[in-house]
């Protein structure tokens, strides 16, 4: 009778379990999937490029030179021949080699893979917006899809990063420089982590930057805290302030 | 009249180089382009598959760690539902969280990316093949299609690969291992390079693999010479001798 009990008990406990993981499961967490899904996907689409190049260039080295961007050369390369893109650079005489249908056909292969990589990039490009503004407005509109979703990663939860204070939201993502100083005092401490790839942040001159990512960190610590709360979309208004603290910085 | 020679002169030297950059293409620089292209395309399907499992079991766990195959993983979850999954592997209390069609949209739409970079690896090797056999059959004969094609990439064009002694083919790809043991004479000499993933190497026991990738290295020496001066097709010749010492040897 009390094996059974246990027995009974046991089951419950892992019922108990299973369902409490199943909840566990919240848009932040699928937000920390696709932010590192897309870095991962950076370097993948950084390996095929430089392969489609190194590889194209046997066939046809000036165009790739001129088109800087690779996703326009994946896309180029595609859509015209290899005439046609001679004629439209100027390239009276070419040093690529003439090579069989074939084996331009292997390359145009590549090509294509790499084209159907960025389309795929930018779907879950698009995905992390529409998650990051049903999840956090008000986050979103100061800090911006990207930076925003970096942040949540970073943290490692809405929940973690809205109990954050300004400073440690300020410094996310440049914990080595912030370790580096702590240790030995020679270098000085970091002024942002992430944060310097913001627009607003990038603007004012470079003496004003740490002011500006303090400014933004404060004004993101509030967006978090309120959207962690499901609290008023006030996005435009924190953005304003943000805006005119970076007009006066210069 | 000085100057208009010199002129002349300079155009034609650099016509002359162009001309023979043209010509240096050869299908053995193809075949090294794709073997690389292979091996980094290997490493973006590692990553790719990584994240999808990952993401994919915050949904559906328990089939993930069924199913260990990448490529089978993908088409499988993109052609069966969760529901049919579970049922497939007699699993009733499953642990994954429920995920609107949008989420689960995001990660279908990752497998599909897989499944075509899948579709693309096998298209490439197939391709390889083409180019090893038409080039060197005897080479491809002997070492296979992957170890042939990562021989001249090793060596760096078919040409090298036929000016090496056996010995030297033996041991490509173990050039670590090599400089080490000539550097501080306790480590022992490396038996074989890349030969280690033969088929015929991989048969015998441990102690004669050595003997048997030197056998092996023998063959594909003579046959890269036959290829290279486009001698006759004894491939089959070759290949016998060598599954006779294989044999032989156990």
């Amino acid at each position: 009778m009390f094996f059974m009990d246990l027995q009974k008990l046991r089951e419950k406990a892992i019922q108990t379990v299973k369902a409490k993981l199943r909840q566990s499961v919240k848009e932040d967490v699928l937000i920390v999937q696709v932010v590192s899904g897309l870095e991962e996907l950076d370097k993948v689409l950084n390996l095929l490029s430089k392969r489609l190049r190194e590889w194209y260039e046997l066939y046809n080295p000036e165009p790739s030179r001129m088109l800087t961007d690779h996703e326009m050369f994946a896309n180029q390369i595609l859509t015209k021949s290899k005439k046609d893109l001679l004629r439209e650079f100027k390239i009276h005489d070419s040093m690529g080699a003439e090579l069989s249908k074939k084996d331009v056909d292997a390359i145009l292969n590549l090509a294509n893979q790499l084209k159907t990589t960025f389309e795929y990039k930018h779907s879950q490009e698009l995905y992390l917006e529409s998650l990051m503004k049903s999840l956090c407005p008000n986050t979103t509109a100061v800090a911006g899809v990207q930076i925003g979703a970096k942040l949540i990663s970073l943290a490692g939860s809405l929940d973690r990063l809205s109990s954050f204070p300004a400073s440690t939201v300020q410094l996310l993502g440049a914990e080595k420089a912030l370790f580096r100083h702590l240790k030995n005092k020679r270098n000085l401490p970091p002024k942002y982590g992430i944060l310097h790839e913001h627009v607003l942040v990038n603007k004012v001159s470079m003496n004003n930057r740490g002011r500006m990512a303090r400014t933004l960190a404060d004004k993101i610590s509030i967006a978090a805290k309120i959207d962690f709360f499901k609290g008023k979309y006030i996005g435009d208004l924190l953005l304003k302030q943000v805006e005119k603290k970076a007009g006066e910085l210069r």
